[in-house]
């Protein structure tokens, strides 16, 4: 019986061949700029959703692996992009690409990912596939825009939020899921149960992120506790906290925010969101979404896949980094 | 009988007018910034191009100005990405989208329009425009990246300067071309001899646009007589230019070109260059491919939109801005 971790022991590496030879067909001058951002390491869960989608309908054609690898380039080139606006300094523990090539070069690999991917999915010849993964691009970077604009703003409502996560993150991930079923020929009610399922499970993932990020320690993530406190990103957590203040003490939060904390205060106010739960409030919504997402699976057909698919929302309840 | 500039005066608007309702289409988020570079004025070369391509055989498809504002929004993509790299300070005379909206901003809204532009052509439902098109943006930014690692060299042969500009300019005219054939569903033999003009017409756009950077004077062209020559980039004219210096003479102008030259040396150089004839050797280079595009040309039904892509050629060869 194969479990979760038996997929991920089998698939990623065959994900990562398909990867390793798609990068290889690239030219020299975009290569070693995409070799740093997709071999480092993700949790390749994009590809594995649509690799799973695709197994719980009995399809096991070599195209599905390819059809990954795309959503894998695609997540990619929206790092490298990424990393320049955040001027992130790491990804994944090694340095930012654009610290490592430079800023334009990183742009410019960025896009050709972005072309190479479409390149993959224009090979399956279904128009519904390259309608979807163009979509769930210009979604994902629009959100990406509203995100940026929401981070002038000193108060966020849960639904801009909710918009922000499910435009950054949850239509990418419902894609991959849709994919998986289209690439098996699945019924309309299956793809609707796919991208249901990917959808909740996305915004599940991302919530799950932000709580992440105010509860595990550094030593554990790999990533500095309380980094979107610092920057005054108002992810849910931060929006939680803010709601029990009154606008005198908001207001007093934001300008320290601007002057940047004292790191006495930081502490103070790290440790305050956790002991109000606001974390846990987070994690807590992420649950409803995990739920539904649970029994949008009830129509597939039981097996190995279908448990894996299960266990992929145990995983993201569960993580801790 | 319509000549070019009949062309220009009807086909221009309906492009436009395509282009305006795509844009109001797009996310609030982009919007603005789409907007600042798309409706800015560009020549719409080549979406009239694919447009004339289409008619020539005939074909009068609403769908046709789709395709051919879909090579605009990847065009204007690029701009807005390659302005960022070059550090652009205006762009056709408005001041370039990342000084007005910001960087990241302006990254993502290139971005949206990639994939919105992938988006209208995916509703053609054509396998082979989807490759063509996601393989002529590969190419684009891929040349792009070559471009910028030439420009560490001291050294650049023809056949690389070549390589780069039929990368970075030519493939997407190209593809034009080659779309308004497949709208068309034009035969084999129509559709080699499009993407021949397109490729040859490509190239000479680029030459004629180097010979410019050195010949125009700004009053006419709109941009700083030289800039190529300031930054060192090595174009045609440059590098006939360069092939006449001694091993010294050369060792010395990189040495001046790193510090920045003097006024006076670059009047000196700028003048020097033109004395030897450096920009008409490169418009006669481009001579040779038009030549190419025009016998390209002869096996497409006569009629006034052969005669339109004819005055393209004479456009592009008399071009002085």
């Amino acid at each position: 019986m194969k479990t979760l971790a038996t997929y991920f022991s089998t698939e990623i590496p065959q994900i990562n061949k398909t990867l390793e030879s798609i990068l290889a067909d690239l030219s020299p001058f975009v290569r070693d700029i995409a070799v740093h951002v997709v071999l480092s390491g993700g949790k390749r869960l994009r590809p594995l959703l649509l690799v799973l989608f695709a197994s719980i309908l009995g399809c096991k054609k070599e195209s599905v692996y390819l059809l990954a690898s795309a959503f894998e380039l695609l997540h990619s080139a929206s790092l490298l992009h990424d990393d320049i606006l955040d001027q992130a300094q790491s990804r994944r523990k090694k340095t930012a690409a654009h610290l490592v090539f430079g800023v334009t070069q990183t742009i410019l690999a960025g896009d050709a990912l972005f072309a190479r991917a479409s390149s993959l999915v224009a090979v399956e010849d279904n128009p519904r596939m390259m309608a979807c993964f163009a979509e769930a691009m210009e979604k994902t970077v629009t959100a990406e825009v509203q995100e940026l604009e929401l981070l002038n703003r000193s108060d966020v409502s849960m639904e801009e939020y909710l918009e922000v996560i499910t435009g950054k993150t949850a239509y990418l991930i419902q894609a991959c899921c849709e994919f998986g079923v289209l690439a098996a020929g699945g019924t309309q009610e299956q793809l609707q149960a796919a991208k249901a399922y990917g959808l909740n499970v996305g915004i599940a993932f991302q919530l799950v992120d932000d709580a992440l990020d105010y509860s595990a320690a550094e030593d554990i993530s790999g990533k500095p506790q309380g980094g979107d406190l610092r920057e005054g990103k108002l992810t849910l957590p931060l929006i939680f906290y803010l709601e029990n203040l009154t606008a005198a003490q908001k207001e007093s939060f934001w300008e320290e925010q601007r002057k940047g904390f004292s790191q006495h205060r930081f502490s103070e106010i790290l440790q305050d969101i956790n002991v109000q739960n606001c974390p846990q409030r987070t994690r807590q919504a992420a649950r409803e979404y995990l739920e539904i997402a649970t029994r949008e699976l009830e129509i597939f057909p039981s097996g190995d896949p279908r448990k894996a698919l299960q266990e992929i929302i145990e995983f993201i309840w569960q993580r801790e980094k």
